[in-house]
């Protein structure tokens, strides 16, 4: 996955499949003097949809009318569009609880230059990170969350995450349930770490669940969040094994490795450009 | 896991924890002139329950009077107690239905000397592997099942099995439920084949329920089989990596390996003493 | 990787990276009433090389005559042009020694329907395979090797494959050099296993060698075979992990599932034409 | 791994097999009042070696004065024999350069609770972590090496480990070499993390030879240092796979992850005194 320098754009399409559609668009961008860098595509059969990744370098000019140029020729295909440039930086809100795992994963990822975007701000409905995350650097926003205030809790997340103009919420084992008004209000995408392999042991305490049936290996599941409780499209997945001889704290342990790896590639794709969420599952361009 | 040439005896014990219980059982063994080879052993400390794998070399002579010496004395200390001994060869009956991949992997290892057993009979409800079955050289018994005919059927399997002296039925990919009488009657072990990551996707076509929600990795379960569906004690599972791009027929191609690999380890495991059944888990000493 | 019933072509496309040549190429198939059903590309920026893969549905017709249009033009393009073709099955030839896992394991993959081609004959330097060939309904050639007849023995195992018009040699667990006059010859490729992690343990009694070090994860390497050994440009790759407890000859037995399923795979994708090679190494689109 | 919170023993035995030696050493710790909690056991056939880890309850009273027996009573059978205890914490040197993935992976792992030991000092080449480790509230020794002070360095560097108590050193990505002198003066072991699958790429630059050579996997090794360089007994190793999309900048950055994961499991391992080392290998007790 070489990088050149120079700024590219890309262009996440889906629609109906027709012929010739990869003949169209690349070479709607040659004749606009644009270079293909990446393109890969994906056909759904069943459902006749066509799905594509295009990276490319624009002509020399203005990339961003470029892109809503591309996007404007896209939808006269009939194909649904987003376009990103690799000369903008999407800002990310994080939400956290007690746990600090993903937190500092995350951060630290940031800070080495894997992901394609910044933190902008954390968000927790506790005190406890407040002094790592202004080590860091970010501002923390510690909104209480009870019964009764889960709505005015909403109202103040919704204001820091507008205010830091984030493009990308992620919620770094924040345990608590984001209501369907709170998602649309939003305006943008929240990507949550669930600590099983779902569908299995959906809901709380997974581990636990996971112990009393005697599985042989634990999971992580970043997906899109949604108003379903652990139902949105699963973006990535993976596992490790445990024995007989793993109690629920160990499968705790175990498990923040695996959230870690699974939740932070997650979101290195969604800032990469190269997830399309389509019904109830995700095509993803790794 | 090197082997001595010489007949050993592998003690396989569960039962209350209790203080010096590893040295009374290590003292036995070493009084009466035998000698540990391995040694493995868990303790539920939730529960309070202790568990051996022990393998030794008995003192020369009689090792199956040994044998049976060995579990009075265990059941003195309170331990439920299989043994078993390196000089038998346990024999296995297989259920097939029109899948071949876990028959023909299970004789071939059986063949290559990788399992502590012989393959002694074939029952299937087709008539379609007689000829491969024939060739390896085994009794093929083809029993048909339809609605009416389920409780005749099962009358003729158990015949079957009892006939061949079967102390342990694999199920693989035969695709029916078995009766809880037929287990009953049956008397020794059934272990099963689930092509999915237990328990997601329990019953039927588990790939199509993977497929229409999305997942990103596609398992296969080997379990003891209860009489509910899907259900009993899991001895193995694994995983494997599938994307956007794999419909069904895909995943059931990936499936294909994973359920031999996961299904022949299932049966060498349980053929070498290594797994303690234990409420609705197991416990595998590998 | 849903598939239509229609016939298709594969182009297998390396050349000069140059602007706007997917534009080109897809432009020209569609130009042509073709349509494009999976395209995938690679560049490597170091080199300047661009890699392309396509799958398409020709216009109605002369599937091979438009197969050859195409390489032309792909070739004025400054290409290197390899064209497969859905409706053709290329024939390939097996060699083996005295290990039979990999033997029944393709042989079983390719009469499941999981092989774009068909297996044409065994050559072995023993006779111990010749009844498991022929009741899998191939022909057997036993060619004996001793030092003195290695070139004699490349003779007659030159003539057999191509009486039998192989396109593939796969050395499932041949345990030979072949001679660099004899790939030449030979004129197509040919896969072999290697069993260790490839540079690791290159050369004679790899389980020994890892046995030896100590390592924690055993390999296994499908490579295109040159005339040096163990050295040609690598496909595939897996390991599967050990223990102190694992002697040499669970290595061995543990290693038998790694070869089987790597060499299937590297097998089923050079059937399928997704790999391309370069220099000493492989591009293969999976 | 559940852990009873009272006080508790490991002893890690190796030494000439005998019969009786189960019976003979769980036999004394009874016999003495004590409990086994854990025992694991290997015998190396070809050696003729006995390799034991128990951990035990001793009785209510001074369990160091408890251990010393039980090293005296070890050394009676002939066995070498190291003797940990649940109450005590070792101390770790880390030894960084410039990179700081594992750097910032322990410290949090021990933060979190997850490694028996506590992290004393930091000693590093270069001055780029001072802050960050004083953060984390570590003292931070800058030992300059170049050509000509490389053993004057040394002196500095065993006069901080020795200064801080230290009984464990991880080269946490830590790039020079360690003298045979410097490793004996020390006095206890080193263990360091190679960026590569050893044996494949000793040495420098393993991700470009790895590149290089078009490997379809680049691994990570967790191995105690000697005077060879990477060469030492090994304890530890994972894979991740790679295709010809990555370059070396990306196998870099997917080597991050490996050398966090396998580095700190190492180190876990080690202070809960699960490794014995053995000739040029490791028997891991885990």
């Amino acid at each position: 996955m070489s990088r050149s320098a120079a700024p590219t754009l890309v262009g996440l399409l889906s629609g109906p499949d027709c012929p010739g559609i990869v003949a169209k668009i690349s070479g709607w961008i040659y004749g606009r003097g644009g270079n293909i860098i990446h393109a890969d595509q994906h056909r759904d059969h069943e459902e006749e949809v066509f799905f594509q990744r295009l990276e490319w370098s624009p002509p020399v000019g203005d990339s961003a009318a470029e892109g809503v140029a591309f996007a404007e020729f896209a939808r006269s295909l009939g194909m649904r569009t987003v376009v990103g440039r690799s000369d903008e930086r999407p800002r990310v809100g994080l939400m956290v609880s007690k746990f600090d795992h993903c937190f500092h994963d995350l951060i630290l990822r940031w800070k080495a230059g894997e992901l394609r975007g910044d933190v902008a701000c954390v968000v927790s409905n506790h005190e406890n990170l407040r002094a790592e995350a202004e080590h860091y650097g970010l501002p923390y926003e510690h909104i209480p969350v009870d019964g009764d205030s889960a709505s005015t809790a909403e109202e103040s997340q919704l204001e820091v995450f507008h205010r830091h103009g984030v493009s990308l919420v992620v919620m770094a084992r924040y345990m608590r349930i984001l209501s369907a008004g709170f998602l649309e209000k939003l305006g943008c995408p929240v990507i949550n770490i669930h600590h099983s392999f779902l569908p299995a042991f959906a809901g709380g305490r997974p581990h636990h669940q996971a112990h009393a049936r005697g599985v042989k290996l634990i999971g992580a599941t970043a997906h899109y969040a949604t108003e379903i409780l652990d139902d949105g499209p699963i973006i990535h997945q993976d596992v490790t094994r445990v024995t007989h001889r793993h109690g629920v704290a160990d499968l705790v342990r175990k498990g923040r490795d695996l959230e870690k790896l699974v939740l932070s590639q997650a979101v290195a794709w969604h800032l990469e450009n190269r997830i399309l969420v389509y019904g109830r599952k995700t095509v993803v361009f790794d």
